[in-house]
This record gives C-alpha cells, structure tokens and sequence, in this order.
C-alpha cells in the first residue's frame, strides 16, 4: 500500500490529473468513481489505483476485472483524486484512436459534426444520445472542448469507449470529402429553409451542430448540402446544443426504424 | 451608492442567497447576469442591484427597463454575488404561482411530469425545451429540485417566466385526475410496451420523468395509462433525462404539426 504522497506514482498520477498536455502525450485519460469502471473494457486500463477503504468493500470487483491494481492509503488516495468526495476508485486507461476512414465508411453513415462545441456536459450527453440513436461516428472541429475532460467522460455514461470520434484539423476543408462518400450533410441552423423532420435521412447522413453561444460559423453552415431547423413555439431563440443534436439524431432513428 | 457590507440590503441579500427558506417566505428568487435580466419582466423585478463597474458600462440597459436599482461599489457587489466572476448585474425577482386548474384546463393540453428529478440542469433544460416544443404545463413532485434554485433558472434561458409550472403534493394520488380532463398518461419507462413514436399524441396528453439514477417509481408508473420507452442502440442503457424528455416533446411537437 502506498501511504506516502512522496512516491513516484503519486506524483505522477497528480501530474496526468493537472496537465492536459501530459495525458495527450502519454495518450491515456483518468477515469474515477465505481460506475466508471465497470463501464471501462480491462484492455483499456492501464493501472487501476484504489483507496484502502475501497478495496476492503469492493476488493471482488477489482480483482474480478483482472488489471494491474495498486492500494493507495485514503488520505493520499484524496490528494490524487479531482472529485471533492472521491469514491477510491481511478484509473489510467489508454485511449484509442480512429482513423476518418474507418468513420466515413461505416455502413449506412450517421455522423454528429461538431464546430466549436465548448461544454463539457453537452459533448458528453451527446456521445452518450449518439449510442443510443445509433450513431455511426463523431467528428470534431479541433477547437471543440477536449473530450478526455473528466466531465466529458462521466457524462457519456461508457459511450467514450463505444462511439467512434475523431477531431479533425480543418473542418471546412474537410465537409466537401463527405460527398466521396455518398454522405448528405445536414446544417442544424436557426435560419433553415426546412423544418428537420421533412427530410429523407435513410441514406447516408451528417449533422453539423454548432457553438453554444453563436451557433454554427457561417463558413461552416455554407459549405453544408442542407439546412434544417428545429421548430420553436414561443419565445425560445434555439435549443440547448445537446438537445438540438439528440433531437435530430432521434428522428433519423425513427425514419431508419421503419 | 452602498460601500459597506454592514448596509441592511446587502445583509438581506447575503441571506436571500443562502437561506433557501427565506425566498420561500419572501416569495422571490434571485437572478443574475445580463442575459437573464433582460429575460426577466420588468414588472416581475422587485429590486436591481448593479455592481458600480456595471452601471458605467451599461447604465441605458438598466435605466431603459425603468426598474428600482440600487448601485453597490464592485467590492461590495462581489460579497453579494453567488457567481466567481459577477456579471455586476443581480435581481430579486417575485415569484409567479399557477393553479393545478389553470394548468390542467389549458387548450389541448401537452403537460410534462416530473417525478423525483434531482439535478437542476436537467429541469432548467426541460423547461426552456419544454417551451420551444409548445409544452403547456409542467408538473412535479414535491421532492423534485427546487425550480428556484439559481442553477435551473439560469439553464432555463427565460422559459421560467413563461412555462405554466405546480409542484404536487402528492402525485401518485394527482394522476387519477388527469383523466377528468381528458389526458392520457404515459410513462417514459425502460421497459415501455410501444416505442414513443408508435403513440398518437395529438389529443390532450401528458409524459411521466422519473429520477436521473433510478427512474420512474413503481407506484407512479403502475398509474399511467401507457408505457412508452425510447428505442436504444448499442450498449446504452437509458438517455439523460431532460434528454428523454425532449425526445417525447419534439415527437408531439412534430404530430401535432402534421
């Protein structure tokens, strides 16, 4: 058991947990809490770390996993967790990487396109919702939030270990390539000609869903095929932007179902 | 000008902010941000408080709304702010109460339930959807999160002035109710007979929301009329709730404009 916060693995857990730039050039990202952990495939993880008092109640669903685990005294298990009541449980799981091959040329596409998404919460939800609506990849502006963000990763529930998703360098260069691929793209915007549920989404489809605050950069909108909009009653200006997206991802869902 | 936190309004203030009790015994809640104070009705702000920074910037905003304000030095404006980084801007705002049968004798009425739901974006979101998507009324159990907390009416975007709302004392005895008004129920469930979208919405409805981590309870789902359940791809096993909850809402948004 490691009671010391002087020992090297500490340090260097501390390190991953403050410095973005390390985790990306070590390629791992850091999971915490019980739920996470299941949800993580065993290949993935690197090194499991565990409270005392954790691994005293749940000792059989660590072992159970069979991953290189370490006990860390609870007080020091506090200094490198980034919760205010941590659960005893965190581990260093590497990530995995896709290639815009692999995404593009998915069977029957169905691709999120994100530009500048910025909250943590909503990348999340929105991974998560694209699982569950049968999402076949998700693509990044590089400016977009970093989906290793620890609030990102909670809030997809385990969808991060199951969605494919690449950031892509340039996203306006990149949009005229999905038409290679037989793929419609569909610009999620205020001012759209069409209402979102009067389109034909069974063919190979892509979503482009814009910034919190300013919505989708009007460079990125030109260069979608499409745009539709969601309609609002009352005084609503636009949607939450995970909304926005889980309501078009359902309603391909729906036309693909029947 | 206030320059001393021992001023009486800034003590008020302090204690509005902290004691959840006292802005049910004064019948108001706070907002804060340009953003909400320009949602907020005029006739619905009891008191402005700006921060001196604020005024000079921004005096005509403020001026224009033709509301009572007061202006505290930035220092002191910061002690009574419940935000890291103040806007300079925060409000008493009156509450505004509905009755059961306001909400209930709306014309076709589209009601949203909530049972047990704990997490104030969640409801701040469910409600500014819940608006867009033409929702009449929004009903929660007693041990929902309190609308009034600063969380849920800053993810409401505004939607908490205009969207019909009444917690229940009890709602498992409410449910019954519904049917004199000729309201079907449905009760979003994991375990639904139909999917959401195989149910004919156009008529008078409502939609049951259970708890984030648990659901919908037994005895409130044995008391709806139907049960629906959103299909799921992959491995996911339930969406977010207010994610759920806009699925449905957008679902008879677009029935009820066929």
């Amino acid at each position: 058991m490691i009671t010391s916060t002087g020992n090297a693995q500490v340090k260097y857990l501390q390190q991953l947990q403050k410095k973005g730039k390390l985790r990306d050039e070590e390629g791992v990202f850091l999971i915490e809490g019980l739920r996470m952990f299941e949800e993580t495939p065993a290949e993935r993880i690197r090194k499991a770390y565990v409270s005392e008092t954790f691994y005293q109640k749940q000792r059989k669903i660590v072992e159970e996993k069979q991953v290189s685990a370490e006990i860390l005294s609870d007080s020091v298990f506090e200094r490198v967790s980034a919760t205010k009541t941590p659960q005893g449980i965190l581990c260093i799981v590497t990530r995995r990487e896709w290639t815009k091959e692999e995404i593009l040329g998915a069977e029957h596409p169905f691709l999120m396109i994100l530009d500048n998404l910025q909250d943590p919460g909503n990348l999340g939800t929105i991974l998560r919702t694209a699982e569950g609506a049968g999402v076949t990849g998700i693509l990044m502006s590089k400016d977009c939030v970093d989906i290793y963000n620890p609030k990102v990763i909670r809030s997809t529930m385990g969808s991060i270990y199951r969605m494919p998703f690449i950031y892509l360098e340039n996203l306006e260069e990149f949009l005229p390539e999905l038409k290679e691929y037989g793929i419609t793209s569909y610009a999620a915007h205020l001012e759209g000609e069409h209402f979102y549920d009067e389109e034909n989404y069974t063919d190979g489809c892509a979503f482009l869903i814009g910034n919190e605050g300013n919505g989708l950069r009007a460079e990125v909108t030109a260069k979608a095929d499409r745009k539709i909009r969601i309609p609002m009653h009352g005084q609503v200006e636009s949607l939450n932007a995970a909304m926005a997206a889980g309501i078009l991802m359902y309603e391909v869902c729906r036309q693909r179902r029947k």
